[in-house]
Parts: structure tokens; sequence; C-alpha cells
């Protein structure tokens, strides 16, 4: 396999500021990258075979081949033996960030499988291809209200510190199980408003912004949101449409939760654990 | 609101065996219940209304309207003050225990709103509508090769032990991130066989079956499973496509993933941390 520029790798490189009860620093920083993978699957040879998308899903690039033929082994669309080849994506009329972003996996039968209906739900500007920066564009096209911008009083890293601790005891209930996600709605001052739980990230976070559209709470501006384990695309996406200021997390952002962050003018801060944090962007909301 | 007998609640009881270097006791233990849901939209009232289902998704019971409401307002199919009223659906042809797992969100237009393809990917029969027991029957439909019985030398405890720090020195060049789930997989001495990693959980799981199918590796039996975070429906689903008789996660499974463990005989192992873990079915697979 040849390697371009064009083709994205495991990491990516970032700025971070740390915060810590000793001050903030900044520093240089390795992020998971996050971008959409299309999975294509075609039967038999030439231009003519016949071919569809079956899934968009976000992950990180590396081993495309591999994440391409175990998922379609799983649905149950490829067996052993059905796969003649798997390729990426380099027609002409593909731009190059996005032909790395796009695997056709060429079945050995002539005609397409049944395909179930497969589509991880992923909004994604087909003129151009598959990529972080088209998944940002669908999103601008959305027109969605823009975030306040910093002014006031910033947070005092203080308050942020506290919050994964007051999550942890008003999740009592649940927590005893160990195995659910949680988001949580802080008021500026660390006081919890909301918190919602499920065994999905997504949900937890689906159902606390549902709680603040069904109470007439929405947009979210003046609080701070914190969710339990990584920050990715969709957790990041789904706070800016509530209109969140300030998003934690309690572990690392992914390439593309930092972009869309900084892109949209949000607080994104990641690793907020005991007495530290690091901030991804809009460092102008926490006063350090 | 109203519970009854039939609706989930957010916790399953379910027997565990816990492992420690002490021995082995029996106990109880509560799992984060996980069931599908379906959400459906429907343009006004009166039974010949338009309505589409717009999204099947695990999740754990509880605010399932605030799930329902925050799902389409993320992908913008409802905005404020257009949701008109949200229920469960309580037909009469809709056997009980899938009533609670089906949300209709009413809106105030007349007809339906431009709907995205958001339908997480998901086997369901519609005939009975969706619950965890439809889930299994479904996979159960596939005819999957079973899984090879327990027999022969069951895996010592030491063994086990062992796998996340072995896992934790694999990572180490994409683990200075943070951010990567990984899935591994080990021989039955626990000498680490394959690893691969990524932002996405699944997407980690099927690397690594993708791996094992393009290299004629499948099933994995005689192997060991390990995928860090918490044990779904679906990496156990992708588990057991891929043949592997024994799945351990570090942290905790969900109730499907342990019915469907059970129901498929599969050794499920949760909580594999320092010198312990919980197996959750088919501990016959163990020596304890």
């Amino acid at each position: 396999m040849t390697t371009t520029h064009d083709r994205p790798g495991p990491t990516t490189r970032a700025r971070v500021r740390e915060v810590t009860p000793g001050g903030a620093r900044d520093r240089r920083d390795d992020l998971a990258t996050e971008e959409p993978l299309e999975i294509r699957v075609q039967a038999g040879a030439g231009p003519a075979a016949p071919r569809r998308t079956v899934a968009i899903t976000m992950r990180t690039p590396g081993a495309d081949f591999e994440l391409a033929a175990g998922f379609l082994y799983a649905e149950g669309v490829a067996r052993p033996g059905d796969i003649a080849a798997i390729g990426y994506c380099t027609d002409e009329d593909v731009p190059p960030e996005a032909r790395y972003n796009t695997v056709t996996v060429r079945l050995e039968a002539s005609a397409l499988p049944e395909l179930p209906q497969l589509d991880r739900h992923f909004l994604t500007s087909s003129a151009c291809g598959v990529c972080g920066t088209a998944s940002i564009d669908a999103l601008r096209a959305r027109r969605l209200p823009p975030l306040p911008p910093p002014g006031g009083e910033p947070i005092a890293p203080e308050v942020l510190y506290s919050l994964p601790e007051r999550l942890r005891a008003a999740q009592s209930v649940f927590g005893k199980t160990g195995g659910l996600h949680a988001a949580a709605l802080f008021d500026r001052t660390g006081s919890l408003v909301a918190t919602r739980e499920d065994v999905g990230r997504h949900n937890a976070l689906d159902k606390l912004a549902g709680w603040a559209l069904l109470g007439g709470r929405l947009p979210l501006a003046g609080h701070v949101l914190l969710v339990s384990g990584r920050t990715s695309y969709e957790i990041v996406q789904k706070a800016l449409v509530a209109g969140a200021p300030v998003v934690c997390g309690v572990s690392a952002p992914s390439s593309l939760a930092v972009g869309l962050a900084a892109e949209f003018g949000m607080t994104l801060i990641g690793f907020l654990r005991g007495e530290r944090f690091n901030i991804y962007a809009g460092h102008e909301r926490v006063a350090v």
C-alpha cells in the first residue's frame, strides 16, 4: 500500500492548552483521527457492474479494507470466498481528500445481494465525496443559530474540576450497573441542572437535549455540558444543534470533534479528571 | 406515567459469577437494560395520518419521549413548537413486550417533513414489533454455524487476568491519544494474535473480524476476544458471527448482550480489571 499526502493517518496533530492548579501551558497533542468511510459493494468487474453504497460510518483511518470486509461479514452480506477484491475509490471526479474515505468491495457474484438498510445516519454531500470537511460543510448548510460569542465572566477552572464528581454523585442509582453513559447539564456555577443516562453515549445526549426541547429550555446558552467517555463528531454535532457553548468530556476528543468545535466557536474540553483538563478549542470562555 | 410488568426498566437483574484469586462466588447483579426503540414520526392526527419509522436504535429504557424528541431535533426533523404529542405504541396488534419500544412523535404539520435516511442498521422482524427477544430471533434466523461447545481444557483465570495489560502494551503507538477503542484476539494461552483500534468500538471489532476473514482465519474458535469499554448487543452479535466462543470486556455488559451470549452458548466476561472478572454466561469454559 502506498501513502500519499492526501491520505488521512490514524492520528492528527493538534495544539492543546493543558490546565492544572499550577497554571496553563500550551503544547502539541495527538488526537485519534475521525473521518467518514463510505463502504460500497460492487457485483463483478467492469464499469457497468452494479454497485451500491451500503454504509457510511465514522472511523479512524487504517485497516479500512478489513473494516469494510468485517462490517459486510457481520451483516451477512459477504462470506469467506465471496470477496474478489477491495480497493479505494480513485475516480478522477472524487477529490483527493475523499478518495481514501471510500472503499469498494467487489464481490464474485454478478448481481448485488439483497442488502439490508444499513446506512448509519449521516449527512453527506455526495457531490464531493465523504470527508471531514464535507461533514462540517453539511452542518453549516443547516444554518443553525450561532453559539453566543465568548464574553462576560469566564468559567473558573475550579468549577470545571468539580463537574465529574457531581455527575457521579447524581448517577448513584444507575451507576451501580457500571454500564451507563451519561450526559449532564450544569449552570455556570457548577450546579447540576439535569442528567440523562443510557447504554449509548449518543442516546444520553439526545435524552438531555430532548428534555430541554420539551421543557422550552433550548438553546443551552449559559450552561456547561459534560459527557462521559470520548467526544466524537456526532456528540459535538448534537451539542452544537442544542446551542451548548461549552462541552466537556472526561476522555479524549477525536480530530473531527475538535475541528467542528473550532469551526463553530464552541469551547471543547477533554480529559476532565481530577484537577486537570485540556482545552482543545475556544479557550476564551475559561479563566486561565 | 404508569408502570406495567411489560414495560422494561432501566436495570435488569442477573446472576453473575465473580472470580478473584480468592475463588469464585455467585451473586446477583444489576445490568443496564438494552432494548431497541423504534422512533416513528406522524404528521397530524387521525388513523389516516401519514407516518413513518425514522430510526431504530438500541437504548436504555427511560426518558424515551425525550430521546425521540432530542434525536429528531438533532437531525433537524423537529424544532421547538413542531411537536404536538409523543406517545408509546399501544396498538392491539403489537405484542405487549414491544409496545414500550415504539414511540410515535406527532408533528403539528399535516405532511411528513423530508426525512433523511436515518435508520441505524438493525435487523428486526416487523411482524412482531421491536424488542430484545425479536432481535435475538432475527439473529437465530440467520442460521449461523454454532459456537464450539465447551470442552477440553478450560481457561485459567490467570490467563484472563493478564489480557488487558497485554492489550495496553500492544496499544502503545495509538494509546498515546487516549481516544481509541480496541478489539484484540488472543490464543488460549494468552498470547496476543492481533489487535485493531478505532474511535468506534464496533469498528475496532469489524476491523479485527475483517482481518480474520481476509486471512482465512474464521471462525475464531480456540481464541479469546477482548474489547475495550462496554459490551453491547451489537458487539456480542459481531463476535458471534465471527465464531468467537469467549468474549471479554473491561467494563459492563448490557442486559441484551448477556441474553444473546446465553442464548447462543457464548462465554461472556465483564469487568476484567486487575485480578478479577465477572462471568455473565457460559462459565463452563473458565477453570473456576
